[in-house]
């Protein structure tokens, strides 16, 4: 309706996100490599193409080449200009409210990442530093709130997905709002918007005024998964496994839409912490979900599952087919036991402190074609390790599609190569082959190429 | 999903609703002709209903004639009752905070309108006396706020109305709602609903939390128009001709959306007033708008406007096919209008006391067969009485097909008659005519019966 | 420190005081005789002149005779102009807040009683529908708050006390704020002010921002005590015995400080309200309380309830000297035992409906020269009677005293004339001859001169 | 009127003070040197003791050395639990809710700066690396708001002075808060509580729920001067020249009241500033007052300034004597003249980057008997550097007389050796000897015995 054009304007925070320093302002606008500017432009921009359909990050940095954000202090606080910025994030020359608070986010986060980044943790093994730092970032970010009963539902699922797909994640998202649950994404469209919209309508039924639509980030992804402006609490954590923990410490309950290689990551990220042994005695609602015609995906993984990690692994989550009212209703039930049992453990509601996460999920994973190659893909190996490695396995499927540096990776070297034993390199042949033609594996599936090659590894044999 | 049934329930009023003197409890509990209980019976019904398709008031009142409310002085407050309500108002045993909000408006402006019935109004002049009825309740509903640029848009439209169409209405709801509008409408299902539910969604986006949805509406419409949840303002007007005043009077643009003969009849009350001459130089923003395809509905009424009241009643509106984003364009420039000139005149912002209605349009009409018979539909008289009379005839056609007086009466009596002016019959023929193979004069169809019998009228000849 | 002067200024209202009828303004501007002019003219003077030491409305008046008081429409609402207004009411020549709320509460409650004074009450007796009439003159200005535990300390006292005991109330104020307790006066100055002053600074300590200073006044007092600006809840009654009324229903707790005849009044009304039979098993918290070197007021009250309605009526209050810490102590309990009955018995936090009280009691009494003469002042008659019949002959002293019309009939007829059984006239002048000894009688002392005689009654012995 | 004695308690936080990393608890609970134990237990001491009249850290610690305080957390965040505590800090056994709220903070600031101890501040110079953690610690805690017309005072003055001059340091709250200034003092009683109780009266007059009490304090002086509860806003700086740079950075206006020599000190440190020749150009109002019969006070500091520092350093002050309307007066005017400053020069309304504070004022000064000696009390010096030297004096008496470790080492090694030019010395001398004649020195006058001794210098002659 509106031919694509680009605004140049300038915006000032509300709220105390404008009391900055000087020394701020310098490391914002400092285009150094250590400096942050390269950094916020890229964030900024994805927070500002939020109405687009590009799911490459290069893609939109092309587009919007054109495109800076310069800031300056003035006397009553910060002011952000933005020069050739993405008119779909204006309405009638003013940028839309939310998508202001997600460009305040962003430098918030980016900051506060930058100035702790050799903050002290004296006496912390590298795990609980790891715990620690993601614990910070979400308090800083005002994310945390104690005193108030387990409530927040982490929704995950793919951010191109079918159209009764996307109506059915709106309906499941309005049953748990109707029953006051708040909502954590991704943040981008799909299976990210959609329970954010139908909880939207539920809150405003309820008259929940505060309603929380939690968007959680990071700089790799969030060009591809744009947060959408009803996310109303963005929190960009520095790296991918920062991101998934703080999903999973901050979630008290989990559902999965259809979607993707990422959701399968996402997937198999739980899977890893949830066969652990220290974690088997808390209760952690997880359910699959999808409406009528979507069976196959969660067929496919639950598939997948069983060939590699084995029975043991169903066990913890639930698959529902085409019910919203009963996924909400086994919510309810299951932030019941989760509030029981921090209750009577004394675990605080705003923090899953006691879960474990083993250091191998948390460190990063560079998908480099050598790490790629060297992943360990074999049965012979505790269920909980080899879903730590086809988590990393999987993130790095993503990042050759999506992400930035995977795809020039690629670009030049070539597809990564995967090999493993034969029965987990099958089942992985069979759930990637699946994702292709259910036209999971990208927006544009016509022109898909995979970023990946299968081997039987002679290692694993 | 759910099978039907009844739940029985207690609720307490937030606020200070609940500070009730004896006096009050004790007239909301009088089953007499004079008391108020049976009214307010059948409106806590209508609004426990709103999940229901039944759009007659009987069909409402006989499936759940086993409903009742009793109300109570608790020592903390007043507490109401219910008794084998319908269970769609709940949600896990708990009544929909909005519903609950809706009894307890319901409550309040029936006791007001009792108690004020014979309020003082020395030295008024009848119209002015009903017009400082209208306002003094809407006050009392807490509806007027001042200070607040003009920003309410009332949207008319049918409450059954095809999916496309409910569709687009949510759509311009959303534009309106980006900019900032609130959103005033007869608060039922269809085109009272959609806009409400896309500006839900954008004023989310614009972190608007005050976002105003107000419903009005009157004993005789609200059963077979059950407010939904979403409407944060309900007022209750003690008629018809009140709540059409009301909607006048606060609202400061006008968006039409496809309806039946109810919708009709707004579109012939607003052209009463407007060709007033006294209203002539009052900027007022009145918008016709529909998706694609449904421009023979506009085509219809647009026909019959110019067929009964001449070329100068077109100039009052505008019709805008299938483009959200410019109606909500025109509106925006609208309201500018409407705001300079309140500016300039001196006028309220929130209440158009310089609309001038005449007291034909605000005398309660009494939809009998006489009444009906005795309207005059000729040209010959002035543009804006004739349409003051066929605003009358359309009303006595709604009450035929839904309220409940009106049924009966065409039960016992047969089809109202309706005579007039060849031209002028002709013309409410073909619209009649063009509703009825549209779909649009009930909700089912199949089965519809004319409640009416036009008739050339050799008075008007 | 300033010389006295006046200015002339504008003021809009907050909140939607400003959404008035053309009507209401109507009659705001209207001088005749049933216009609310006048009256509104007086009050809203004697809210501008909260700083003043004159306590005669004739005083007042005089010197603000030039004063003058507009209202208007204006686009956005309702606007005041005062002319020639106390200085003392504007800091920077911008009216201090407090005061800007009281005139629009006067002009709040003087339109409420003018269009209710035809109210409907059908089949309400004559007491009843006065109690019905103070509830909704309350409820109206948004005084009764359910769901809140009892906490509204009714503070009566004088507006003229020494600077000992106006510190005294202050650190009453004190203990009572601390302990999350509200205050309630007439509102003026002294005693009036001082519990109000310790209580904001208690309430700021405990963060309690929503501490409620209630000023209960009428036409007739308010110009002689004019409320001072801590108020923020002041509500105008249209009478001295409504205003009482108000008092003790709307109060949990009661404190009686030193003060003159008018504070005798109020004892001896609420003495009338608890020797009632139906009103003994209710817990009603009254203590009166000084500082060291103030026992002596209420020896000669204590002396005089004794010696006219016997030792039955001192099981009503508790007398505590010099010890804020130990009257707060006490009033906590109180407050818990009259929570208890309020729970057990059903009744309202917000408004004490099981109160009986004697039409007597509440009935105007305009203090004539005849009516005076004609109370009977003999204990031949049941304590409660003889009390109302005493607080009607203390009601008229003040009258005489202090308020407009009273003075004009002293000045024109002379002093009036009370008589009755010997031993109640005896009492009678032992305690007025002790006021005046105890320069109780009014702020400048020196001219004092009695307004009453008093005669043995023949009609009584 | 209550007998002393202790009370163990537990409270939690509001607020989101309560969400703590175990890391954080641990440090805590570190009672080992490194820990934070040791400074949270004496400073929550000190906070809890405000009623007290002891100004000793030494005599606090002794007569609580029972008290204790424990954290732990609970399921649903932190909990102190108190042993011990002062009786004077609760009501009717709860913890006033100020005391409560000034706990969290001290929690929250040590923390801070624990945190931050090594925080990166690469390519700041050393001045700017401490304005830098100023600015910091003061955002953390929420002090700096944004968009705010400079409206805060700073009062300086005695915590232990006449009941005259507390009831005028009252009045001049009352005024400054009348005009909707805020007050940020030391946080002691005295000079330090009377401008915020009066403002307190002020601001609820104006309605102004928001008013601001800000409270800076640090470790080492904040059991001598207990923050008084009315302080909403406390910040504990690591040390003394952190909290005077927070004072005239976050500080509009500022106003001295009679004191002693820590009042002195903060004299001359204000003066050290703004004789800089950077700082010419900005306003900066600072008014010394006091009411009648305090003369004597300014008239010793004045005659000081004049022999140390010469005339120039009278322009930067004004004095007025007993004029509490004339210091609001002159305040507005200053500070309409800084907000035009702040608005030309483009700068901050919340914090005043632009004054410039020489590296000598800020950094920590240790008062051992060395580097008492080793000041520079010479006029053979600028102005603005002699100024530096004789705050540092100061600061080292204030320490010997209330500062534990300063009280110390007074009992160890003897009074302080202070020398210098003979007529800087004289001066001094003066100076001291006035404020042990007017009663300054400490509160316990009569066993007041100084902790220098003034010695003409051999080097500065």
């Amino acid at each position: 309706m509106m031919t694509e054009h680009y605004i140049t304007s300038s915006v000032t925070p509300l709220d105390n996100l404008d009391v900055l320093s000087p020394y701020e302002v310098a490391r914002l606008q400092d285009k150094s490599q250590s400096g942050l500017y390269s950094l916020f432009r890229q964030c900024a921009l994805a927070v500002l193409n939020c109405g687009s359909e590009l799911d490459s990050t290069r893609k939109v940095l092309d587009r919007f080449h054109a495109f800076d954000v310069q800031i300056s202090q003035k006397h009553r606080g910060v002011q952000l200009d933005l020069i050739n910025a993405p008119a779909t994030a204006f309405v009638d020359g003013e940028l839309i409210q939310g998508i202001h608070e997600h460009l305040f986010a962003v430098l918030r986060d980016l900051l506060y990442v930058a100035d702790k980044v050799e903050s002290c943790c004296d006496g912390l093994d590298a795990s609980s530093a790891i715990t620690n730092q993601v614990f910070n970032l979400l308090r800083h970010a005002n994310t945390l709130r104690p005193h108030v009963k387990p409530n927040m539902v982490v929704c995950w699922g793919g951010h191109s997905i079918a159209s009764a797909e996307y109506e059915y994640t709106k309906y499941v998202g309005y049953e748990l709002g109707l029953r006051g649950m708040n909502i954590c994404t991704g943040c981008g469209p799909g299976a990210m918007k959609g329970p954010m919209k139908g909880a939207t309508i539920a809150h405003s039924k309820q008259r929940i005024r505060d309603g929380r639509y939690v968007g959680v980030s990071e700089p790799g992804i969030i060009a591809a998964e744009s947060p959408n402006p009803i996310v109303n609490e963005l929190i960009i954590m520095p790296d991918i496994e920062r991101r998934l923990e703080a999903f999973v410490r901050l979630g008290h309950g989990f559902v999965v839409f259809p979607g993707g290689v990422g959701t399968a990551e996402e997937i198999f990220y739980i899977l890893g912490i949830l066969l652990q042994e220290q974690n088997r005695k808390q209760p952690f609602p997880l359910i699959f979900t999808g409406p009528a015609g979507s069976e196959a995906y969660f067929d496919t993984v639950d598939r997948f599952i069983r060939a590699t990690l084995g029975e043991r692994a169903t066990q913890c989550y639930r698959i529902i087919i085409d019910d919203a009212h009963g996924v909400a209703e086994a919510m309810r039930e299951g932030l019941d036991e989760v509030t029981e049992y921090r209750k009577a453990t004394g675990e605080a509601y705003h923090f899953n402190w006691q879960l474990h996460i083993p250091l191998a999920l948390q460190q990063t994973f560079e998908p480099t074609h050598e790490a790629m190659y060297g992943l360990c893909l074999s049965r012979n190996q505790p269920d909980h390790t080899l879903a730590a490695q086809l988590r990393r396995a999987l993130s790095g499927i993503v990042a050759g599609n999506v992400k930035e540096p995977g795809i020039r990776a690629i670009e030049t070297h070539g597809p990564f190569e995967l090999c493993g034993e034969a029965n987990v390199i099958e089942a992985l042949d069979q759930l990637l082959q699946a994702f292709v033609e259910q036209r999971r594996m990208k927006i544009n599936h016509e022109e898909y190429e995979p970023c990946f090659r299968l081997a039987t590894d002679s290692k694993a044999s």
